[in-house]
């Protein structure tokens, strides 16, 4: 499991201070499977970020908006409070200065997290659920903006009776509110 | 401005590669000036996030929630992209691995941050904009959290325009929510 110990190793020591060697080291595999596979450290990762975008890439299809969202959001606590959210938040100071991992970033994660949400909110307009061109891009930013603050941020916790109360207290007030203008 | 000299090292280096010598330098001082201030690397940097807080410190009276919520608003957005939001980024990573940091960005910006929002919640209830006991905690995560997801995930702008769009279309209706549903 040569990502799971990328994945330590990001949390624990940062990307400054990752080396092909620790990696190989922590993995339990020789140098020469690592050198193989990628050239320089910043290939590895830009890779390993890749991988990332695989995490809850479908989102479980439940028969309902509210279910459906549910399920993403446990989905993203699942993510955040696992080894990948200590991976991203030990890489996010990093990000700024390396635009080849800015750019496995945007590509990756953010982007598979943007087409979750996109999914759900086209399953509920067939389903008929909310009408079609109802604007839904800052309704799927507060599915987990209020996640990642705390996670990031402030450092309350993050669980699933929290994602259940941001749904309950924040999303589906923005959803009907953003229905009813919409008529 | 040794102050800004650290918060623009921090930016550029970051909390791991940031030296005594290198503030002295930045700032234009004599190494012993900064001796005298801080012993350590950790103190110099526990007061530079220490006086982070004073940021925005009290949000203006504007007369009404709607206004003072923008003015709140408008303030994070200056923040977040000026050269506090630069330093508070570059030390992201660093903070789960040092305690002491961690404490500072938790009783500084966190709970400045944290009492702006009560003070401004506490103005709207004496207004009787709100009624008194509508919980309002997740609603004070919800002004900040879409404009921190962009700041530090998604990469997409963050400008007064964005926070004008987040106030009116995720702010206000949670807590017209908040307060339809305390009736």
């Amino acid at each position: 499991m040569i990502r799971a110990a990328i994945l330590r190793l990001l949390a624990e020591v940062g990307y400054g201070a990752l080396t092909m060697d620790a990696v190989a080291s922590e993995a339990g595999v020789g140098k020469a499977t690592i050198y193989r596979r990628w050239r320089t450290k910043q290939d590895l990762v830009v890779d390993t970020i890749g991988d990332l975008a695989a995490v809850g890439a479908v989102p479980a299809d439940t028969g309902s908006l509210e279910g459906d969202l549910r399920s993403l959001m446990h989905g993203y606590v699942s993510v955040i409070t696992g080894p990948t959210g200590a991976a991203i938040r030990s890489l996010l100071s990093t990000i700024p200065h390396h635009p080849a991992l800015a750019e496995a970033f945007r590509t990756g994660p953010v982007s598979v997290w943007r087409d979750g949400v996109d999914e759900v909110w086209a399953r509920a307009e067939r389903r008929g659920e909310v009408p079609a061109g109802v604007g839904h891009r800052l309704i799927a930013e507060s599915v987990s903006a209020l996640l990642v603050q705390r996670w990031l941020i402030t450092g309350r916790p993050v669980d699933d009776d929290v994602a259940d109360e941001v749904l309950e207290t924040v999303v589906l007030p923005v959803i009907r509110n953003a229905v009813a203008t919409s008529r």
